[in-house]
């Protein structure tokens, strides 16, 4: 697919984004760079003013900054919101590919399966008996959509992303490549011999707006829905275990994990790595530190940081104390020691000391 | 596939469930579900006492408890095990699906595999050379079974799944979607410049009834084999290294990971995101809760937790204790000054103190 | 495939290994076996000298072991650096597969892409548009290389490995099954009321030599490039986020996580379940311990363990010091009392103590 390189002024920029420029508005730049690559066709971006540094070293051709962020040494965009304005800069240069509606002679989809006639099958996807693809939907290459699946308007499944059964996607959702949305929740009764598995009948409901990333894998509820509430964005490699909700909003950083029955409110942000248990309630806002563990219900806002997990500024403070835990032990030691000698009968008072 | 919606009436559910009926034996059912949405034609199930205030406020038609469950708003199937009844409840409404036999024209099989004419293979699914898939098996939608790959009777691979080379599969085993079996173990030898890679030519065997979750990862051994004990249910998202054996009848939560040669016992049961060590035994029956780090062996029936494990009372007392460091510190610091104060020459004991 | 069984004379090894013969150099061997399962026909090997009693009671036909080993009941290759020989041994007995050059007919490759004749890809891989594979490349049946990929001379990609639309792979690397390289970086600007996403327009570049452990993720840049330096070793299971640099001959064991921006030095070592945080330097050589979380820049060597991760013998003292921690509150709750009583007016010593 032949593209024509993006050229834009920075007064159609400026007009674009909302932004007024200072400097020549009529300088053309063909691209955004960081500030340390960017060259004299380029537009950079100052958001942090901790680069302010970078920025003046920089020889990029234009710039985009808040108002406040000092004098630049090119002409510049100056925006209110100037991270917002990053993204609709990179979208005017990198817009979205152009997708060519219809389905590959290669995909195979079932006879039964509903595909708008605006979506896209990439080759060698598969479609599975009754499943529903909406309009101006991606299926990329490879990616499996099984029976029964709702795929709502405008989203985009990946290059061997896996949706089992009956799964329902919401409009406007991205599944990353490799991501299972559907398997089987882990449930298992032992019964004195072996695990019998515990069928898992349920489904994923998946609001909208919700990005899942590459193969993180969210697991079908034993009765009714595991929920990924709206506008919610979870990285790669995360799991999401059977009957859990999601509330909108939230964040789940990558090689996060959420035990089954778990509900984690709006707003919620886990950082890497970090666990929760099964049949947690945490609430809306909640935020907890990168590799901590949530063992118990989490009021609305608090910030918690530990394994297991703790308010954050108790879990700092003991974070630091353990650095003095040796000298702690044998100060200890030391006073046990003093204090026999003071309590001997007759005992000293040791001359000279203290 | 047209289904045809199940009906039971109680009777016949108390009969196939070998439990009594409490109330109408002849009220027909025609779903299963929780106590919180239940509807006049669903059955639900009270299996923790916790939840009787629930199914006291259940608008279900009916219910399944143990004997002691007390009363309850609707007639009620009554057994002594109500987990186990609830498993065969579930297949009563929700039976395995019919596969079809066959191989779908789409798949591509190797001209020697051998596959038996009652197993299925699914649309763009692969089979490799001399791989023999047994009576029974559904090898799903783009699922990759390597050349010299078996599988035993009644398994089902699911879409996505890898199985490399040689790997070798049991009977009744469930691979989950994106799983992948028998990738190189991570072994390499430093030559002073580079890690050359040291060749992987074992491989995997995993027994019967074993099921591996979504995007979980078992490499094959250097030499020898890497196995996974009879029974075992390993979560989504596992890790499992070279030549490690896991016993029977063992339980991997999501995220563990397991470093190469390690022994894991029988009826091991190791919570989520949990790391065991490279050339670790580990006992029969041990439990390890989630996030802990078991570094060295361990003996049978042990309980742990913590990173590093230690014995699960001993870890939870260092964790309480945790809370008091803070104040701990403190307390040190104001003894030492009263100590020094006590040990002065001629040093006071203070008036009105204590 | 049919293939013929390798026999070696130990003097035929001897040569190609550069060893010495200790014993008969015209005894056969046609296989490498673990020291407790070798048979007469097997060669094993002994690299760790406590694993002498074990060798000593092998039933194998011959050895391979370094000079100083000791005597062994059969024949011996003498090495003076086993390890380094046992990979060649390896690779005389398991040689490289030999892979078919050409195109399989059920491939879906685009018309512009660039496939060299020497490489071989499998079936129902795709390959997209204007994508370049190398001489001898080999992508395995169900990968995908998307638009605008190139794939370097020598390099393998297996099963269902998914590289998005203009990453850049090196020569010699290996993508283990399911990894995903190229899959968006997780950024987004909150503006109040949901979370904008930033767009992801940069790309990967994996250098070469490096392998990549099966459904890892390695995401692209938000703009340049997240980059995996030339003769690292990544293991399964492994997050990269976007912008990350990691250095040369670097070791990243599975589950490890690496959060965007940062940058791993050259020989860098982290162990399993490692986290890493977001824009931290970490310097050449440094080695974390397992389950470590890196939440500041370390320079270059340091050996670090702990959550937080501190310096390796600090982090140990302080793990020891845990253990005593009931006994050190009990301690300082009992000198308490005792400091009371002795600053008490007129105040006890006791009698018959210490």
């Amino acid at each position: 697919v032949p593209t024509i390189a993006p050229r834009f002024t920075l007064g159609a920029l400026a007009e674009a984004l909302g932004a007024t420029v200072d400097g020549d508005a009529s300088r053309v730049v063909t691209g955004v760079a960081p500030l340390e690559s960017a060259g004299p066709d380029d537009i950079a971006f100052l958001i942090d003013a901790r680069h302010g540094d970078a920025a003046r070293a920089s020889r990029a051709g234009a710039f985009l900054a808040s108002p406040d962020a000092g004098a630049l040494p090119a002409p510049a965009l100056r925006c209110r919101e100037p991270q917002q304005a990053v993204i609709d800069l990179l979208l005017l240069f990198h817009p979205r590919p152009t997708t060519i509606a219809g389905i590959d002679p290669s995909a195979v989809v079932a006879g039964d399966a509903r595909v708008h006639p605006t979506a896209s099958v990439g080759p060698l996807a598969v479609i599975g008996a009754a499943a529903i693809v909406g309009r101006d939907v991606r299926i990329h290459a490879l990616a499996y959509v099984g029976a029964g699946v709702e795929v709502g308007e405008d989203s985009e499944i990946h290059p061997h992303a896996v949706l089992y059964h009956d799964v329902k996607i919401g409009r406007r959702v991205t599944v990353h490549a490799g991501a299972v949305i559907g398997g089987d929740g882990f449930g298992y009764v032992f019964d004195g011999r072996r695990h019998r598995k515990m069928p898992q009948v349920g489904t994923v409901v998946v609001e909208d707006d919700v990005e899942i990333g590459a193969n993180t894998t969210i697991d079908r509820a034993t009765l009714g829905i595991t929920k990924i509430g709206a506008g919610t964005k979870i990285d790669n490699l995360v799991q999401v275990g059977h009957n859990v909700e999601v509330g909108e909003h939230s964040v789940l950083v990558a090689q996060v994990g959420v035990s089954g029955s778990s509900r984690l409110g709006r707003g919620v942000v886990l950082g890497g790595q970090v666990g929760v248990a099964d049949h947690v309630t945490v609430g809306d806002g909640v935020m907890v530190g990168a590799q901590s563990g949530v063992h118990a219900d989490v009021g609305g806002g608090a910030k918690l940081l530990g394994s297991p997990a703790r308010p954050l500024m108790q879990a700092k403070r003991i974070m630091l104390t353990w650095d003095r835990l040796p000298d702690l032990v044998r100060t200890v030691r030391d006073l046990e020691r003093r204090i026999a000698e003071l309590e001997r009968p007759g005992g000293a008072r040791h001359e000279g000391r203290g």
